[in-house]
C-alpha cells in the first residue's frame, strides 16, 4: 500500500476524503501486473479531479504506484486521491495544490465461471437513484447510494438495477447496464446521475465487433423487463449476462457472447467466455 | 484523537468513511469540557446509525471518548462512526458489527464577534442540493454537495443558502436557515434533503422563549427575498443573524436578539450577543 508513494496503509483521520467523501477513485484491474482499459481509467481519474477542483495527478506518477503494488500478478489495483488534509471546514483553499494519492491492491475477486457461461440473475432495488446533474459520471468517494441499495439483498441476485424517482433505469450498484431492443443495444444516458463506467465506455465503442449499433437514451423499467436480452458490466469483472430478472427468463444472445468473446481476446483473459 | 478508544491519529486507508463515505458524523462544541446540546447530537448519532445500519454505539463510550479528548478546555470535538473496515465491495455482512469510532478536538472557530452584533451576509449558491429522502436529515459522511456548493465564493460571504431543484430554500452550506414572516419564523422542512441540525431543532423547541412561533414549511426563495428578518444556526457558531442577501439589508429582529440573550445564558456563552 502507498500513500502518496510512501508505504503506509493508514491516514490521517482528518483527511477530507474520509470527512466529507472528497475525492474520486478507480478500481483497475490488473493482468500479470499490466492494468487493463488503463487509458479508460486515467481519464476518468483527471476527468473527476477536474471537475471537483481536485490537484491534477501526474499520470507517470499514479502508474509508477500501480506498477509498484501490482508487480508481475493479476489483482485489483485501487486508485484514491482526496484533498487531503486542510483546515476545518467545507471551504477550501483554491491556491493549495494539496491531495492524497492512495494506491494499494487487493486480490482477484472469486467469480464463479457459471456468471459468464449461464449469466447472473438481477434485482431491482428499491432504493432511488437520486438526480444530480452536477455530480452525475463521476466517480467519486460519496457511494451511499450504492451501499443502502446494495444493502436490499445479500447472496440471493449477483447485481441489483437502481431507478431513478421517474421510474427511468440508470446502472446497476457495481455495474453500467445495456438492453437489447430491435437489435440495438441500449444503455441509459448518465446525464443526470450514474457513474460513466471505463467497461460501458469500451463496450459503446467496440458493439460493432459484434455487427450491433449502440445507443444512449432515457430507458423506462418497462424495456428493461421487454428487453430481447440483458447484460450488465465493469471493467474489474467484464461482462456478464443477465439471464433471469423478476422471475423472467433472458437468453444469452449471440452479439453478447460475441462482445465477451472480443474483450476476453482483445482485453484480458482473466474475463472468461 | 482517539481511534475506537486508543490514542491514534490515523485510520485504514481500507476503511468504509474513507472508500464511500459510509458513515455519520458529529461536530460538537465543548465549553470547559462540557459537550452542548449534548442530547441533540447523541440522539442525532443513533438515528444516522440506525438508519445506514451501523453498529449501535455505547453512549457512555462515546462520552468517554469526548471527555478524554475535550479535556477541561474549550473547544470543538468531532465524533465519527464509521461501518469500519471490510471485504471489498459495497456489499456488507448485517451480522458484522464492525465499526470505526473517531474522536478528536479541534481549536475553536475564530469567528469575529460582528457576525453576532452585526450580522453577516448570506448568499445564494448555484449548486442545488438533490433530493434524495432516503439519506435526508442524516448527518452521513457524503459531503460533497456542501464542499461544491461553499467551493462558489471564498470570503466575500459568511454562509450560502442551498436550494432544491425547485427553488425551494433548503439550508445553509453548515446551517439551517430560519425567516421571519407574518409575526412567525419559517424554516424548510427537511423531509426530501438536508440535515437536521441540533441548533435547528434547540431554536424549533425554544422561539416561544422569544414569544414567536415557529414553524416547517416549504420556503420558497421569493420568500426568503421578501422575509422581514433571517437568520442562521448551528450547534458550533450558535446564531447568526443575517443582514444581507443579494444586495438587500434586513434588519436583526428583536426576537432574534431574545433568542440568542436566551440561547447564550442557557446553552453557552461561547455563542456571544
Amino acid at each position: 500500500m502507498l500513500v502518496n508513494g510512501l508505504p503506509s496503509d493508514v491516514l490521517s483521520v482528518a483527511d477530507r476524503g474520509l470527512l466529507y467523501g472528497d475525492g474520486v477513485f478507480e478500481t483497475i484491474l490488473c493482468e500479470a501486473g499490466r492494468p487493463v482499459l488503463l487509458a479508460g481509467h486515467t481519464q476518468r481519474l483527471e476527468n473527476g479531479c477536474r471537475r471537483l477542483g481536485l490537484a491534477k495527478q501526474e499520470l507517470p506518477t499514479i502508474l509508477a504506484d500501480i506498477r509498484e503494488v501490482a508487480k508481475q500478478d493479476d489483482c485489483v489495483v485501487k486508485v484514491i486521491v482526496t484533498r487531503g488534509k486542510r483546515q476545518r471546514g467545507y471551504v477550501y483553499d483554491k491556491q493549495d495544490n494539496t491531495s492524497t494519492r492512495i494506491v494499494y491492491r487487493d486480490d482477484l475477486p472469486n467469480i464463479p465461471i457459471d456468471y459468464y457461461r449461464q449469466g447472473i440473475e438481477l434485482t431491482k432495488c428499491e432504493y432511488a437513484l437520486p438526480d444530480n446533474k452536477q455530480l452525475a459520471g463521476i466517480k467519486h468517494l460519496n457511494r451511499l447510494d450504492q451501499v443502502m441499495a446494495r444493502s436490499e439483498w445479500e447472496k440471493e441476485f449477483q447485481e441489483g438495477v437502481m431507478l431513478a424517482d421517474d421510474g427511468r433505469i440508470v446502472e446497476g450498484t457495481m455495474t453500467n447496464i445495456f438492453i437489447e431492443s430491435n437489435q440495438q443495444w441500449l444503455t441509459p444516458k448518465l446525464e443526470n446521475s450514474g457513474i460513466l463506467g471505463v467497461m460501458r465506455q469500451w463496450v459503446m465503442r467496440n458493439s460493432y465487433r459484434a455487427e450491433i449499433e449502440c445507443v444512449e437514451k432515457d430507458i423506462l423499467l418497462t424495456e428493461l423487463q421487454n428487453a430481447q436480452s440483458i447484460f450488465v458490466c465493469n471493467s474489474v469483472v467484464g461482462i456478464w449476462p443477465v439471464t433471469k430478472f423478476e422471475g423472467k427468463d433472458y437468453p444469452i444472445s449471440q452479439a453478447v457472447s460475441s462482445l465477451m468473446q472480443e474483450a476476453n481476446s482483445t482485453l484480458t483473459n482473466l474475463y472468461p467466455v
